[in-house]
């Protein structure tokens, strides 16, 4: 049956392709959370920006909601579209549009994947230094409306530090065109600022400049064994005084399993609770041996167990799989996903409070923990025993998320680091925020989008 | 004659400072722009975040606006208070809070001056970047307020990049406890970004966590001769590809003569158009010897006509004279200031229209010129003529700053890089934002601040 709002939007734009198969819409309307069935009403790919403003302002006219789609790897729900939305898919929009050699920046359209944008920036001897596993298949746009984190933010920090300039189509169908690449540009509110990290609530993402760095010099990447949590602050304590990080990122013996166990291959023989893969400048002798001198004195203190160096590529590559294998090993387990932070040095503190609160809310379920620990940043991955039905599993798993909540208040903490608050953490936004932020997030939306049809009842229940 | 709204001030807060000499009135009134007659309330100097809220909240009542106040070295006018504002002065909330090693964080009120920042961080080794000449005396919470930028930008960023939690006190009243120091944070809308250079309209910064980096290398400064301003940015391309900058500032001849009537030291004899001083790396000698390369390059190119480098301290700090005491040598002349930005590959042209407009319409007028020149920051100082009355000199600044801004619009760039909008640049906000931002930027307001106390008329015209 054809809808009758679908048919004016196709009235209104012959050349816009849509699709509405049963395959397509279930396609399109979910992203890496497997917990919503979609139902999109159709779903929108325009080819142009121009396309995207006549859509949002036929939605705001025929009171249509509209979710924004990228490459849908996102955790948090964000892109599921279970509730008649239109999912409006960028990723026909994905093509570099400009490198600019004196400014340093790469204008993208929003459905670029990310390794593309690696790619693009290479070609210039130049970095696009965010990354994280899902490089392959994560779109910049999304990227941007997580304010995506990953693997490198100990040394470049968030996606938000590398946006010069970004095109969006507000709620209210205007085109705002903010910041324009410009270092410096103090005339009044930077709404770029604003609407990176927003999840799709405030705009569509449908250009960015990005800037681009100087890659860093050579560097080696170390895999290091460790005997108990303690001395993981210890090592990174000492690592980060004496070396130059890019990175430094940690996971229990329970997630090596299970990435060995995915084909990865073991670079430290014997079995310890806890590793840490980082990786840090070594452009020189003086600076590896600078190295291995901090590796041994850590040994000496008891902090570490064993270690491994990579001395090629490939073996760095091998080294890296063992944490960023981490993510997929797990996917066919449907992990519940806790995605938390607090300050570094809050960590120790929270990480005793944490492993007692899983260990006394899970003793029966398998608890994966890995993370960016020079960034406070804890992912836990919990596993559906075979037995447990998903419903009964999910409903345990919210209960102990509401206690992880309670804790992180505690120590000044995030429900959300880097995954977003979408659907799946929705119920807890209120232990990060005060009402009085909420009060204002719901003001801000107003203003952009006073009839509400962009991603409703994402990161805020819809009114 | 008391005002009764203030005698229910003090009523409820007996311990408030409050002052209302005339003396008191005009010191607080204004800051570094002289165009106001400054005609404040009163001035209430709040020893703590309830007494700031507590204000607020009366002045809501009240309906009695309120200028936030720092150091007042602004040159927009935003912390004029010429309209019977209560100036709301920070200055009392001056302390370094805490410093926290683990975070590499320094916790501080709204009031320290930003020197007192620097030596705080220093005394733990760790640097604050920002740095600029008023250092002196401007304060923190008016460096975020404006998104202060200066002299290592090319470096190390703006201030937003050095904020890692920002204490709020909003206009409607509510104590915001904006990311608390997070490094990861994906929890709903970012409002520190959004303060951060929001110049008073939507909150009252009341404390500030500040981001601390490890000091650079050791460094060296040079000052360069220029024979044309295309030569500038042929210097600029070849050093930041060889050297690793931490400034890169360009002033004209006629900033130089102001700098040396006014006490400063030549360097180099003989009059050139253009001078550059830039500090860069040089950690060792063949970082040093890589410099002194490029200069020699950048002779026989024909771009550098003479330079100087600096032996010693003493040497380097004479050398940043002659670009930092540049401010201070104009400011007897009551100088009409534009502070303008571009992208970097759009200055060469924005350069070139920029002078032929000045030129012809300042035929008599003295221009000065220096600025940011790897941040596509330019300053421009206009100065009256002796004879011409300071109404008239201003009316046909305002009339040039007009075109200016038309050009400028033309380029994308942004008619305040660092200065704020103010009252000063408030009438050619449009050159630099769309109707429809302007639009959200009312209507962001009116959400943080919905009886327009905070600052009004300030950045956008009062509604």
């Amino acid at each position: 049956m054809t809808d009758l709002r679908l048919a004016g939007l196709a009235a209104r734009l012959p050349g816009l392709r849509l699709l509405s198969t049963p395959a397509e819409l279930e396609y399109y309307g979910r992203d890496w959370t497997r917990r919503w069935t979609p139902a999109p009403l159709a779903i929108a790919l325009p080819a142009n920006i121009d396309e995207v403003q006549a859509i949002v302002r036929w939605a705001n006219e025929e009171r249509v909601a509209i979710v924004p789609s990228g490459g849908r790897t996102g955790l948090s729900g964000g892109a599921v579209a279970a509730n008649g939305e239109l999912v409006l898919s960028l990723e026909r929009m994905n093509q570099v549009l400009d490198f600019n050699a004196v400014d340093r920046t790469l204008t993208v359209q929003p459905g670029v994947i990310l390794q593309k944008v690696h790619e693009a920036a290479q070609e210039h001897d130049l970095i696009y230094p965010v990354d994280f596993a899902a490089r392959g298949s994560c779109s910049i746009g999304g990227n941007i409306s997580t304010n995506a984190g990953g693997i490198r933010v100990i040394r470049y920090g968030n996606t938000r530090e590398w946006i010069a300039g970004l095109k969006v189509v507000a709620g209210n169908g205007e085109l705002l065109d903010l910041n324009r690449g410009l270092i410096k540009n103090s005339s009044g509110y930077d709404f770029r600022q604003l609407l990176i990290g927003s999840e799709g609530t405030l705009g569509i993402v449908v250009e960015a400049t990005l800037k681009l760095a100087e890659p860093p010099p050579p560097s080696q990447v170390m895999l290091l064994a460790l005997p108990d949590m303690d001395a993981l602050m210890q090592v990174f304590a000492l690592f980060r005084q004496r070396l130059s990080l890019q990175a430094f990122e940690f996971f229990t013996d329970i997630a090596l399993n299970h990435v060995l166990a995915h084909g990865a291959q073991r670079a430290i023989d014997g079995d310890y609770p806890y590793y840490v893969v980082t990786e840090f400048d070594a452009a020189d002798e003086v600076a590896q041996e600078t190295a291995l001198a901090a590796f041994e004195h850590a040994m000496e203190q008891g902090w570490v167990s064993d270690g491994a160096i990579a001395q090629s590529e490939s073996q760095a590559a091998a080294l890296w799989r063992l944490r960023e294998g981490i993510t997929e090993s797990l996917a066919p387990h449907k992990p519940y996903k806790n995605d938390v932070s607090v300050r570094i040095s809050a960590v120790p503190a929270f990480l005793h409070e944490m492993q007692d609160l899983l260990g006394r809310e899970y003793p029966d379920i398998e608890v994966v923990w890995f993370g960016h620990i020079g960034d406070g940043n804890l992912h836990i991955n919990v596993l559906r025993p075979e037995g447990l039905a998903e419903d009964a599993f999910i409903a345990q798993c919210e209960h102990v998320t509401k206690l992880l909540a309670e804790t992180l208040h505690r120590h000044g903490g995030s429900i959300s680091a880097e995954h977003g608050i979408g659907l799946v953490k929705r119920a807890y936004l209120e232990s990060t925020r005060s009402a009085a932020e909420i009060a204002l997030m719901r003001g801000v939306r107003q203003v952009f989008d006073p009839n509400g049809i962009l991603n409703p009842g994402k990161v805020m229940t819809a009114d």
